[in-house]
């Protein structure tokens, strides 16, 4: 497989630095081809702004989608911003890797989504009107390539439970995992969650690699999260309103995962 | 009251801009004493790097949260980093503005967060043992203050419902809510999230902003989100677990919330 590996973390020598090598290695072992995006090393500009949009003129007003559209549809989106579209068109499994910073990722990495996902390669794509509300959740641009998120907290596991004060670690990263990959059409496989990063001791390092490792060998294999297909039948159109008798025994963002095809 | 509004959005003739212009004059009309961080107008750094740290040595190891940490205690934290912290204090109330784009604040936003909450100031405070975890959730710097979300969205409100397919919008900000905001301490009111804002027509807009008068004019006393105090009592030390026999009937964001002190 064609791997992307989008790296946001500030020091190559730290802990997330070690665990990005560990799974590059792997990678590469597995005879996987692999491409880097690192964001700190490319000084990533992170912030969506006029500059973003060489076409617009100066007096214009900025409305970020419709210049979205119209640079992407034109051609005239910035070089960095279409050399990261096209490592993601080559990928088949893109990994997003950052540390857990206020419960969500860092803004260099906010910023890679905020402009590489323009109007018309992410969102935007397909029919829009009352019967069909574009091609997302499951369908778009990136469908049938994988994603997987390698996120590193601070907190322990338990803080990240069901009832743990910080809420469930999968309903955290819900909006990344579902708004952020499954949108614009990506098989989206359980995230590899390491705890405890700060105050980890060197011993318990080979067995947080052992397991990363693990994950890289299954890259191809590991069952994704069964979210919902928005156009798929579960969903009333326009309202996008998960239809009545489907998820009767949860709420919240569990509805949007459908249990009959769990992985077992 | 003293109000900071953080706005974060790059077009001031933007909806989100006449927004903004709507909330500041009524408040103001209110009596508040009003400060503003427009953040693309101050072209605020979005990215944590070893520029925010001046004190670091160039072959030091970037470990972002004690670089933080040993900043602030030395006093050398960004002119930039303190002014906004320094707003922080003065506030009696902060309104976050932003535009929802996938399901989160722009990077920029994230960014502010990222760099003005630094260990010692809005997370690192109080006791950290196996005993006490810090004040946080609900104590802290910044408690005794308010906050309140100002939020847009393109998607339809039957979207972000109970059943819609982005999930519910108070699952969707629970991130930012219960992780950005009572974290450091501040009283969480309910969000104002204006829906459809791309296709809204020029005749909705009115609706709209005196929706927006009534919340600032109630600023100060809108009932708080009931999120439960780390420190109340309800949770075990130190696994940050909600204690067995709460939050019977209800799962995930929602145990965070006490029902017996919810607002009528």
């Amino acid at each position: 497989m064609k791997v992307l590996l989008v790296f946001a973390h500030p020091e190559p020598r730290s802990l997330n630095g070690s665990l990005r090598d560990v799974a590059i290695a792997e990678l590469l072992a597995q005879g996987h081809d692999v491409r880097q995006t690192d964001l700190y090393g490319q000084r990533w500009k992170a912030v969506v702004d006029r500059d973003d949009f060489p076409a617009l003129r100066s007096d214009d007003r900025l409305h970020p989608a419709r210049a979205s559209a119209e640079a992407f549809a034109s051609g005239t989106l910035t070089d960095d911003v279409r050399e990261e579209q096209e490592k993601l068109l080559w990928a088949d499994a893109v990994i997003l890797q950052f540390p857990l910073w206020w419960y969500t990722m860092p803004a260099i990495l906010k910023g890679w989504i905020d402009r590489v996902y323009a109007c018309g390669f992410a969102y935007g794509v397909g029919e829009h009107s009352d019967r069909h509300w574009g091609d997302r959740f499951g369908e778009g641009t990136l469908a049938g390539k994988r994603a997987m998120l390698v996120v590193t907290a601070g907190g322990w596991e338990e803080h990240y439970g069901p009832r743990g004060i910080n809420g469930p670690i999968d309903d955290l990263l819900f909006p990344i995992n579902h708004g952020v990959l499954h949108y614009p059409g990506f098989d989206v496989l359980p995230p590899f969650v390491a705890y405890r990063l700060d105050r980890m001791g060197e011993d318990a390092f080979p067995a947080m690699a052992e397991a990363l490792r693990e994950r890289m060998r299954n890259l191809a294999i590991t069952s994704p999260i069964p979210f919902r297909r928005q156009n798929g039948g579960d969903y009333e159109i326009p309202s996008l309103r998960l239809r009545d008798g489907l998820g009767q025994d949860t709420v919240g963002f569990g509805l949007h995962q459908d249990p009959g095809t769990a992985p077992c």
